[in-house]
């Protein structure tokens, strides 16, 4: 491409025009963060408000009855299974994603607890919250963390896996790089080693085709708040396989997850399938503002859904990559240039400067982030690209503002190393 | 008192009464459930909107920083502990109450592990949510839960602790009967005998003098939407005791309670203090109209504060037991006459028809709500009054319409007896 006429061009013949509409995107704003935090959708602020004046206000306690608060968890739950390849009935929405990755890693490692496999096994690079929680069960069920620098080759994987290995515990697409996984493959080296699978969905789940089912995964969790556009900490979702949802009685054993959460009894006797993996009472705002968001990914059903939504997310990143590569320069590309490799972001390195880079760009209304490198990685980039309201004229014009920043060594000034408490 | 008039001259010279204004309490409604869910504050709609539309619509990402909401949970915590004796950075919102209570009893169990200590001792009317969890966490840590009839008495509770009670967790307020603890003297009792304490404040913060420092507490959790009005489901708190803080990593370790969660280290390090007691990222939304829940409770200190509100309360829920006998008759009180182990709540009982009554009484614009008995404890009709917006008037009311109610046995008819799903 070689003009910002060309990507006018793309966005005058994207089917999935339409779709941006369903939010509220900043006049003059290009935001490459929806990874990060999606962007707001048109509905959310109309249903918060029903949700506050109307069902609290007026319908008061009343409205666990009268306005479904009761059935949140499960009917936004059944609306996220359908973006993630999972049935009705066996996903809810829940607590942090934290909280219900140590429901899962928690009930993974209590099935193998007959066995002599002792070892969780994950990424060096995975989000840190997913290794912190895999420390601590580790620590708590006397077990071995092994952290792996690259599991995305399954052969190799199966190699690394042996008869100790209890989970396997994964991110589909890596925050920092952006890199995609092959799930299927993956979860077959780690049944083939008779190991369960642990699968967070944060940056894949309505931005990639995730299909737990057809990969027989064993576990799922995912934030509401990436691709699902639900808000700022919206509430998490816990999926699990029905032959293992019975299996186990995860340890946040809250009445939420009893089989008569209004029967006040003294024991806990959890519901059947994956209710049980409800905790304490959710909240009804948030859960109900996170159904706005999952709708604006059901609604791209209409145009084609996940396999349209995917087509054009690659056409963007691969658009930006080649753009940085052929009009900046300077810049490592961190994330796969395969399509078959890649999520829906483009994460760039460069020796020095990363984060000022990215404030000088967020001050010209271009919006990515900042992510620290460790343990030999370096800082990144990162530009997420959402399908549903990314257009290709943002990821032309987002690039020739990286151009200028680098062109004019704007970057450099001070202003724009001064660390904000989150970056 | 015998007149509906006498009422309303208590209204009139009610130096609270102002509070109410806080409030958008429905036309022709008489709320008595707000130990269930608090009524919606003014404020509420407003600052929902700014968050969702302001806050997450424009400033995106940008808000982490520039609208202080990677503060929040401190910020409205510490808010929160100025209702319950508690100091500025002791205490976090984060989570549920039973996601809480798992990190603390987790965190009181583990303090005791180097003695002999392997029992959990609780009451056995402890609202249920308490008792799983601690089922969970005895299960996890080989301990026993001892479960006592009655912990009200010091000297008694005193006898039945000995060299193996590793924690006391009791409710401060009981759900069923209203009953009031007297913290002080318990927590003395189980300091007495070697043990650690975590108290629930869910029916007694905001309602009732809660001073978690002049009793020596250890740990305390909450919940946000009964008399602290955050909405439903709303975030929960956790408050540790300085001086056990820092002394143990709770285990659900999510990046929002590290040291450095923006440095995306491999291994996690536990912030300093209350804050590594929050887990993963938090719903921004429910903590910010939590907040202005708080904020009515704060409201009441330019009129005097909690011992104004305590004595109205008092008074609303002796009024309310005398009407009942007087007027009405045929119920049990459960609830303690004496004021100094009375909550903000009546429970009343009855053989039969309790279920029924409370729905006959909600038809006529009564609400309060149903607590099943279980273990020999009867069904139980509780009446909850919150001293920000009940008037004495509303406590006549809806005696009265208690009163017909019974004298027409409308609550025989079939429509009342259908069970809905949350009671």
């Amino acid at each position: 491409m070689s003009t910002r006429e060309d990507a006018l061009a793309l966005d005058a013949a994207d089917p999935l025009a339409p779709l941006r509409d369903l939010f509220e995107v900043p006049e003059g704003l290009i935001y490459l963060d929806g990874n990060s935090l999606g962007t707001l959708p048109r509905a959310a602020a109309a249903r918060a408000q029903q949700v506050v004046a109307e069902e609290w206000g007026r319908g008061l306690i009343s409205s666990w009855n009268s306005a479904g608060w009761i059935d949140l968890p499960r009917r936004v739950g059944d609306k996220i299974a359908r973006l993630v390849g999972a049935g009705p009935g066996e996903l809810v929405v829940a607590d942090s994603t934290s909280v219900n990755l140590y429901k899962v890693l928690s009930a993974a490692v209590a099935l193998q607890r007959t066995s002599t496999r002792r070892v969780i096994v994950s990424e060096r690079s995975n989000f840190p919250t997913d290794l912190y929680i895999a420390q601590s069960v580790a620590r708590e069920h006397d077990c071995e963390l092994l952290l792996l620098e690259d599991p995305a080759d399954p052969d190799e994987l199966a190699r690394q896996l042996d008869e100790r290995t209890a989970v396997l515990m994964l991110t589909q697409v890596n925050y920092r790089t952006g890199r995609l996984l092959d799930m299927a493959a993956l979860t077959d080296a780690a049944h083939a080693a008779g190991a369960l699978t642990v699968w967070d969905l944060c940056h894949s789940a309505g931005a990639v085709p995730v299909d737990l089912t057809a990969a027989g995964a064993d576990f799922a969790v995912g934030c509401g708040y990436k691709f699902l556009n639900g808000g700022p900490g919206a509430p998490a979702y816990v999926w699990v396989h029905p032959r293992h949802a019975d299996r186990f009685s995860q340890p946040l054993s809250g009445w939420m997850g009893h089989a008569e959460p209004f029967a006040f009894t003294t024991d806990y006797r959890p519901a059947p399938g994956i209710a049980r993996y409800l905790s304490g009472t959710p909240s009804v705002l948030a859960t109900a503002v996170l159904e706005c968001g999952v709708d604006t990914v059901l609604a791209a059903e209409a145009y084609g859904g996940m396999p349209v939504l995917r087509e054009k997310s690659l056409a963007l990143t691969r658009l930006f990559a080649d753009l940085v590569e052929q009009r900046v320069g300077g810049f490592g590309i961190e994330s796969p240039r395969e399509d078959a490799l890649r999520g829906s972001q483009v994460c760039l390195s460069r020796p020095e400067g990363a984060y000022a880079i990215v404030q000088a760009l967020i001050a010209r209304g271009v919006v990515g982030d900042f992510r620290a490198g460790d343990a030999g990685a370096p800082d990144i980039l990162r530009f997420g690209v959402t399908p549903l309201y990314t257009r290709f004229v943002d990821v032309w014009d987002a690039v020739e503002q990286l151009r200028q920043v680098m062109a004019s060594e704007e970057w450099r000034e001070e202003r724009f190393h001064e660390r904000q408490a989150v970056t």
